[in-house]
C-alpha cells in the first residue's frame, strides 16, 4: 500500500470529491521542453530514449519539476508492442515511425506472436518501477499502450499518417485477417498493461489514436470491441486500491455512450465535444478527460484561463472530470503557455467543488 | 426553364418523391479515371486543366460517360477564389496546392480584396455555361465552393495537410483579423456561387473540408457563421426553381443539428456517423447526402453491395437522400467499383421509395 501525497487524480476518475480539478497533458514530457530535447540527444535517438529505463525516468519526471500536475504519465511509444512482435520499429528522420517488416502477406499474420511483457518488454517494466521509485508517491503514475485497432494501423500501413488504405482494404476485404491481427494484439496489450500495472502504474490509459477513421459501424467491430477485451482482462484493483482504466478514442465524440459502455472507468474526449454535452450523454457511468485544442496554448496566458474557464463551467459542478488536451501537446508550445494551463485549472476549477 | 431528363438528384435534395436513391460521387471527376489523366496530361497542369473551359467540361462529362450518375459536378478546385484574391496559387509536385503570398501579417490581410467572379473568375463561369451545354440536360450541374474558414486555412497557412497552427494561432490570439478574413471569404463565396447559379448551376454545395479540425465553439463562431451568411446571400429560386444548397463539414457529424438549423437545404455527412442518427437527429428540417467510406470502393463489389445496403436501409424510407461518399473518391480506386457503387444504390434503393 502506499499513500499518495496527492492522489487528485485518482479521485477524479473515480468520482470521488475533490478540492480542485486535477491536470495533466497528453505528451506532457516532450519536445516543447528543452530539458527533454538535452536528454534525448543525450540517449542520440527516441528509440534508445524509451528503451533506457533511467532515461525514461529521467524526461516522465521534467514536466513535473516544472509544472505541479497531477499525474504523470510513462514515457514509452505506442509502438513498443508491435517492436517486440518483430516488426522491426525504427523512427525514420522527419517521418516519424516506420516497420521493416510490416504485415502485407497472410503468413506474417500468422505467424504474429504475443510478446511476453515481463521478458521481451523489460525495459518499460524497468522504467515503471524506477518511475515510481523517482516520484515517491508525489503523484500516481499512468501507464499505457496503444489500442489493438491503432497499433493494427502503424503494423499494416507500415507507417503512420497514411490514408488507411492498406489497413481498410483489409477491413473490409479480408476482416478475418484484421480480426486475427486484433486478437493478437488485444491479447498483447492486455499482458502488457498487466504487467506495467504489477510493476507500479497506478491508472492505465487506452489511445485509440486512429479508430476516429472508421466508420461507426466498423469501429465497434474493429476498434471498441478489442477494448472491450482488454478491460475485461486486466487488472482493476491491486492492494485493495482500484486502478482506473481511461479509453480515448481521437475523433470518437459521435461515439461516446458506447465507448462509456465497455467498463472504463473514464473517457477522454478531444476538442470537438462540448464536455457538458458529453457529461449529459453518459451520466454518472465515467469520468471524463479533457478537452482544451492544444493549439490554444498558442495564445496568450488570458485567452489560455479564458478558454480553461469555458471547459471547466461546462462540465460544472462536482467531481468526474481530469483536465486535459484534447490531444498531444505540440512541439512549438511555449512552456510558460503550459504552465499557465495549469495554474488556470488549479485556480479556476475550485469553485466548482 | 429546362426540362432535366434526370432530376431524381434535385428531387431528393428538396424530400421530393423519388423512384430510387440518386447518387453522386464527391471528385467523381478525378485520378481513378485513365481518361481523366489523358485529359490532364494534354493540359499539361492541374490549374490549366481548371482555367480551361474546354477541358473542364471534358473531365466533368468523363465519370458521366461511364455510370449513370445522377449529378455532375462542376470540376474544379476549391482554391480558385484565393487565387483570384492574388495569392498566388500554385500546384507544387507531390505536396499539393501552395500559396506563393499566403496572409502572413495585417497588412495583407487589411489589403485582402473581394474577387469580382464575372471578370476574375470568367474561366469558371464559362465552365459552367458550357459543361450546362454539353450535358443537354441529361443531369442537374452542381456548383461549389470552399468554405470561408477551409479557404482561410489554406491562405494562412500557404497549403494543406498542415497541424493548423498558423490559423489556430490567429483564431485565439487575433480573432478579429481571422474574423476580416473570414468576412471577406463569405463575401467572395457568395458572390462566386451567385454567379454559377447565373451562368447555369442547379444547385450548390460548401465544402467545409477543415472545419472539423475546430472546437464546437470555435466551429460556431469561425466556420458556420460564415457559411449561414453565405447561404442568405445566395439565388435560392430561379425561374421558379429551387437552387438547393448543400453543406459538408467533414468531421461535422456532432454539429449536425446546428449545420441542419443554418439554412440549407441538405447536410453532407462523413462515414463516422450512422446515417439513420443523422436523420433522427435533423427531423424533417433538411435532406442528407452521403456517406459510404471511400475506403470501402477498395473491396470487391459484393462488399460494396452489403455496405451500400446497410446505408441504404439506415436511412429507411422516403425521399431526403442522395448517396455519395463521405468524402472524396481515391485515386486509387478501380472505376469498376465505382461503377458497383452506382449500380448498386440504383438497384437496391428501389425498395425504399
Amino acid at each position: 500500500m502506499t499513500t499518495l501525497k496527492n492522489d487528485t487524480f485518482l479521485r477524479a476518475l473515480l468520482k470521488q470529491p475533490v478540492e480542485y480539478t486535477p491536470v495533466w497533458m497528453m505528451r506532457q514530457a516532450g519536445r516543447y521542453l528543452t530539458e527533454y530535447n538535452a536528454t534525448r540527444a543525450r540517449a542520440g535517438d527516441f528509440l534508445t530514449l524509451c528503451k533506457t529505463p533511467a532515461l525514461a525516468t529521467e524526461v516522465t519526471l521534467q514536466p513535473l519539476d516544472r509544472f505541479p500536475l497531477d499525474a504523470a504519465i510513462l514515457f514509452s511509444d505506442i509502438l513498443t508492442i508491435p517492436d517486440a512482435m518483430g516488426l522491426g520499429l525504427r523512427f525514420a528522420q522527419g517521418e516519424g515511425p516506420v516497420f521493416d517488416k510490416p504485415l502485407k502477406d497472410e503468413k506474417a499474420i500468422h505467424a504474429l506472436r504475443v510478446p511476453d511483457p515481463d521478458t521481451e518488454l523489460r525495459y518499460v517494466m524497468d522504467a515503471v518501477t524506477e518511475i515510481r521509485k523517482a516520484l515517491d508517491n508525489r503523484v500516481p503514475l499512468i501507464g499505457f499502450s496503444g489500442s489493438p485497432f491503432t497499433l493494427a494501423c502503424y503494423m499494416v500501413e507500415g507507417r503512420g499518417g497514411t490514408d488507411f488504405r492498406d489497413i481498410k482494404t483489409m477491413l473490409y476485404s479480408r476482416p478475418d485477417l484484421l480480426h486475427q491481427i486484433l486478437d493478437k494484439n488485444a491479447q498483447a496489450v492486455t499482458a502488457y498493461l498487466n504487467a506495467q500495472i504489477a510493476s507500479g502504474a497506478q491508472a492505465v490509459m487506452i489511445f485509440d489514436t486512429w479508430g476516429g477513421a472508421l466508420s461507426h459501424s466498423a469501429y465497434q467491430e474493429f476498434s471498441l470491441r478489442y477494448m472491450r477485451q482488454i478491460i475485461t482482462g486486466i487488472t482493476r484493483e491491486k492492494d485493495n486500491t482500484r486502478i482506473p482504466c481511461i479509453v480515448f478514442t481521437k475523433g470518437g465524440g459521435l461515439w461516446l455512450e458506447a465507448i462509456a459502455d465497455i467498463g472504463c472507468d473514464a473517457v477522454g474526449l478531444d476538442w470537438t465535444i462540448d464536455i457538458g454535452d458529453a457529461r449529459r450523454r453518459v451520466g454518472d457511468k465515467v469520468a471524463l478527460q479533457g478537452n482544451l485544442d492544444p493549439s490554444i496554448l498558442f495564445a496568450p496566458p488570458e485567452v489560455i484561463a479564458k478558454e480553461t474557464e469555458k471547459i471547466l463551467s461546462s462540465y460544472g459542478h462536482g467531481s468526474g472530470h481530469v483536465f486535459n488536451l484534447g490531444h498531444g501537446i505540440s512541439q512549438f508550445t511555449p512552456p510558460e503557455n503550459a504552465a499557465a494551463l495549469v495554474e488556470a485549472v488549479h485556480t479556476l476549477s475550485r469553485k466548482f467543488h
